[in-house]
């Protein structure tokens, strides 16, 4: 199968990859030599970058900010967190995938799963997550949630008040 | 204040710079521009990247592992997270701290606190945690806290089981 | 059109994709968040990590070496070098493409080119090239390169005496 | 000897290390262990980081650009290079030393060396140049080397025309 690299994957090309619900998007990719350390396997600050990927997709799709610096809303990292449940080798085929699990009113929790895929069922090897808060441009204040965005957050993603 | 940068700075450096008990060692760097992001600050995979530094002078000084591969127990995370509490920027002194806080038969888990260090007591910047796991050399098996470092664990650091 | 990623592409696929003779091997990727510095756009190293990539494709499709430690051949780079044209910004389409260019009895030098599809012909934003060492297992000794990769690399990509 | 990490070593601190004419400038680090890869050496990218490290330093001694974007000069690199003569290991001290070789109107080409701090004397372990290219903040057009800047390349660092 000839996997669609880095475009956003959504909901029904998950499902057909064997991505189990909650996930909302996903991003493909391979596990670059880059990415390894003297262990031979993923570091584990490769994983902060696949969830950083797929955030970038998402927040993008919903139209949250665009990333230019000083012009759209500044989205902060607040906390991050990986469970590593089996490494990674060069060369292996995953999915990044994601959703929104809780919001607040200028804030957010994504949850992550990566998934390897092979012969048979996606392999899950890791999960995570991280709140971020949007921000101004200029950084100084919090900004809410557009409206539209949270409906998603909630009917989509299935998204709960924090 | 010339700072011994990139060895282990043990308790009585770290009190003598104003971090707080209980961290028990700590390794002082500076925000290197290859750490930014286009956001102009800190990437959020850094923070692990300083996690990975000073935790690796800690398991060195307990003589867990001296990391030749296929030779020395192989020490690998199970998880791990950061909550982020003010942004970094570039040529920032800091020094990051660790201590273990609770252990298992092989498994340990760190603490994290990174400390800007400018005019006046240290900036907290993050907090961070993982959780690690002693294997056999081949990766094959776990593989016990030696005694006297579960004894230093216990004793020094105030690390309770888990 | 869909960018078959991450997998090597021949010189047939490089045709299709309009990139021209003398490269015989690429691999297709996108300019990645990760890569982008303060200025936002790829940092220098990034292409040196594309070179990378590619030569182990290249590298290993010729069956020079599998990179594993202490059982294969080790490849030593001695020297690399790039040259930016136009810079790279986040999601652009490109492929890193290769040929060798010139041998000695073990070590040969890679020419690459970085060409960012998009409507039209591809645009050539950066070259560069690698000398690389072939190594035994252990480093100690030269190991020469293979007769039957000698003559790929002088019949397929033009390669000529050092 | 304790090194003075981070901060900018000029001319009288190279030599007091052992670092030799022409070099005027240099900055003190270790070998990390994020910088390593699977063979457990330095990647070549570290190289061109260290390279970036002191160009920084260099280039904000000069006066040339404090890097605020869109307000400073923008530093652009034209191509960079670097010969690897025997490879680096974790915890390794050196110096990456540096000077400018040629100029421009509005651009230059800088040289590195990068020098293994042990006992005795200094041990050369590679050796490097960039082009830089100075423009406008917002990078329109090229930005004229500043009369007391070039009369310091010229005089300091024994830089002859292109």
């Amino acid at each position: 199968m000839t996997l669609p690299y880095h475009r956003p994957l959504f909901a029904d090309d998950l499902r057909a990859l064997g991505i189990p619900e909650p996930y909302v998007m996903g991003r493909a990719d391979r596990v670059r030599y880059a990415e390894l350390d003297p262990l031979d396997h993923a570091n584990n600050t490769a994983y902060f970058r696949w969830f950083e990927a797929v955030r970038i997709h998402y927040v993008r799709d919903l139209g949250i900010t665009r990333y230019r610096i000083g012009i759209d809303p500044r989205l902060v990292i607040a906390s991050t967190a990986c469970t590593f449940l089996a490494e990674m080798t060069q060369d292996e085929d995953f999915v990044c995938a994601c959703r929104t699990s809780r919001y607040g009113r200028s804030s957010f929790t994504m949850e992550y799963a990566v998934y390897v895929l092979s012969q048979g069922a996606p392999d899950l090897r890791a999960t995570g997550e991280a709140a971020a808060v949007i921000r101004t441009p200029d950084g100084s204040a919090p900004h809410p949630i557009p409206e539209g965005v949270l409906r998603i957050m909630q009917e989509r993603d299935g998204a709960t008040p924090r």
